[in-house]
């Protein structure tokens, strides 16, 4: 049976297919921060040659922020498209790394073999699942088994400013009948998984000023406005006591669950204390009057993932300072709309500041959340795949993460996007020490494999 | 008649006193930052070396932190100490300087000569002051006019930890008549005073942690505790809508102003408009019931001097961070006990936290406020030859400032300080491109000469 040979080959080519990936990983990518510019760039080039190298027709295509990369291969049956991004997260704070993030290795741990570095797993390890399999099945049948476009993004990480734009410039060209999507992961760290549904996301950066320059707070302590006291006090109203968040209108278009899907999530028996116990918690942190699958699953979210202001070095400086600023961010579900989010926040903070008080707001993407329809048979076929591949009968699952080309996909080409990847839970993935096992990606190597030969 | 030619000698040896300031500004003498202590120990020694070329006996006196200067010089009539610091505030945000902080220089503005620098006017330059009367005084009279001791401390930025055990181990060297304190300044930049009412001052610096690292608000956001909504939270609630502190006893001890010293501060007729103008603010932010100049010099504060937390770089970064951490400050009045209110405020802080978050402190001084006993008839000499230089009637006057070592003086030595100085509201001391008038250093010269006389 030739999908046999192609797993053999993949088997005995996992060595260099390491090699490849811990190459593409000492490329440090950081598409947020324009220092790492010309180093996304670089990413971009190494993929290109890469799928060349395959007989690809790959070419790295201009945007106003990091080029996009896009390949075609001609072929019969269905014609796929694989998504995945080769920029990566920032790395600080640096002194938490064991190892310089881009001088990636293959290390021993006490559950195995894992890759190490920056984007091993997010989404650099990913991405290249797929192209491995590719390799291996062109090194042993001559060609691809259809007809494949590779879409490589290198602003994932920085809210995807030139993705839609793009898309809808390509719009012919990228249409096809399936989009497969490598960018999440493996359910509790071992059931393999498709995600049908992906929260949303809308990122703002908030700047309120308030005395135009830093002061002595001896001499206006007290009597000239802080601005870290409004900014405090603003973000402090964001969340009632009940976890619920104050936005107005912000659970519009917010769904309930259907009962079978939460009948489904119970019978996944989500061990809500190990999820928490990893990282030294025990009590679920959302709305009080719902279980953590669905917080992390099914409901909106409002998080601060940054906040400065003041004197922040060593020691002590009693100054009272001009501007304090914070990063905030929504995950979203359902039909909310990130734009009246974003609107609706933008006033609440407004209406919020006193007297003398100024505020100024910078955008960081707003997608909406999307929900996979799973009734093309294809769906299914991947899912038996899945389960031979790795014993254990897989699983449609929803996801905590945004990942908005999902609904891009359907919304701008009209084509279903399917959801598999092959991270685990404890990959830190955004932190320090991220890690790719060495069983995903052979694995999700040999996944992808089977989902190729049982889709043509 | 003498002082006339001490005066005359002051203004002709202005140029060269200038120079020696500029020297000293050089030394980049932070002492909150260890990356300074080399320069805070080489600014105490070019102290040393200048008061020895007056024929001070003086040395550099070592404490667990940065030395002490100390200086004796014998003679008749009463025993004066004065007191200054010459270590000087972070500079930070170094981009907002229009110079190199420690390259001073004298710049022609609008309204006359400055003299520019970190330290110009907090406290080196004010300093300076009263050691260039006493080079005037002894290069006319041949010697001092009566016994003084000299004392600079190099830890006045960074909450002093090492004053009053110093003090204590030295009290007796230490005792004088009176303690002249060169650390504030004119009232409204124009006036004369005497400083008879300081704010005490208690600092400490929180962190809240919650997740034991750093995590993905996609997969973690909403069900992990965020310990920056924490922080906020705790921060918002230490003032209530009113303006008032909400530590729990915190005004336990605070008094209510005697009538005869509210109608000489409304006779001052404090320009409160103009004082908030002139940092682009129009709304007194402390207690609703109080008048600006109250809150100012006699009622108590908090204030968030910096506050820090998850990704603060530039772009985007979806993370849920471990840590978020804030230094917070109280200016202190009455008999506010400093110790009590850091208890009170911990406790506080520790009731406010959800379950699963843990928070530790860090403390950066904790000094009493402090009032001054006027009885002495130094002061009333002083006042007038102060009038006298600025040929305005001097005020005595309270300070949003703390100057803990007023307090100790009084309480460790038993000798009253008298708190005189220069600087103006404009100064930007604790801020970039602080400045100190050239008048301000040349009439403050002028100034100690005559108090020297009126007292000797």
């Amino acid at each position: 049976m030739t999908l046999d040979a192609v797993l053999a080959r993949i088997d005995a080519d996992l060595p260099q297919a390491t090699d490849r990936l811990l190459d593409l990983l000492r490329i440090p990518s950081i598409s947020t921060d324009p220092a790492f510019k010309a180093d996304c760039d670089t990413a971009a080039d190494w993929l290109v040659a890469d799928l060349q190298s395959l007989g690809i027709k790959a070419e790295k295509r201009p945007t106003p922020g990091h080029p996009m990369v896009v390949g075609h291969v001609d072929g019969d049956g269905p014609h796929l498209l694989f998504y995945g991004h080769y920029d990566v997260q920032p790395v600080d704070p640096l002194e938490l790394w064991d190892r310089d993030p881009f001088d990636p290795e293959v290390q021993d741990t006490a559950s195995g073999k894992v890759i190490r570095g920056r984007g091993s797993s997010d989404d650099k390890g990913q991405l290249m699942t797929f192209v491995e399999a590719c390799r291996a099945w062109k090194a042993e049948h001559g060609s691809l088994p259809c007809r494949i476009t590779f879409f490589f993004e290198g602003e994932e990480e920085s809210g995807s400013p030139s993705l839609v734009p793009f898309m809808k410039e390509n719009a012919e060209e990228l249409k096809s009948d399936l989009a497969l999507i490598c960018d999440t992961g493996l359910f509790e760290s071992r059931v393999p998984a498709i995600v049908t549904m992906l929260r949303g996301l809308l990122g703002e950066e908030i700047t309120i000023t308030a005395p135009d320059k830093d002061l002595h707070s001896g001499m206006y302590g007290g009597v000239a406005m802080n601005p870290i006291r409004v900014l405090t006090r603003i973000l402090a109203s964001l969340h009632d006591d009940e976890g619920r968040i104050t936005v107005p209108g912000f659970y519009d278009g917010v769904p309930e669950l259907p009962d079978e899907i939460r009948q489904q999530w119970q019978g996944l028996a989500f061990d809500h204390a190990k999820f928490l116990g990893d990282v030294d918690l025990s009590v679920p942190a959302g709305e009080t009057d719902r279980t953590p699958i669905e917080m992390i699953w099914s409901r909106p979210t409002c998080e601060v993932n940054g906040i400065w202001g003041g004197y922040t070095g060593a020691g002590f400086k009693t100054v009272l300072p001009s501007k304090a600023s914070a990063k905030v961010s929504f995950r979203l579900v359902g039909d909310q709309d990130p734009h009246v989010i974003r609107d609706n926040f933008r006033k609440m903070v407004q209406d919020a500041l006193p007297a003398d008080c100024k505020v100024s707001f910078s955008e960081h993407g707003a997608g909406p959340a999307s929900i996979t329809e799973t009734s093309d048979p294809a769906f299914e076929k991947a899912r038996v795949a899945l389960s031979d591949e790795w014993q254990i009968p897989a699983a449609y699952v929803g996801c905590g993460g945004s990942i908005p080309i999902a609904g891009y996909f359907q919304n701008i080409l009209g084509t279903t996007p399917m959801l598999v990847g092959f991270g685990r839970d404890d990959d830190q993935i955004h932190s320090p020490n991220e890690k790719y096992d060495l069983e995903s990606f052979h694995k999700g190597i040999r996944s992808w494999a089977r989902i190729l030969d049982a889709l043509t």
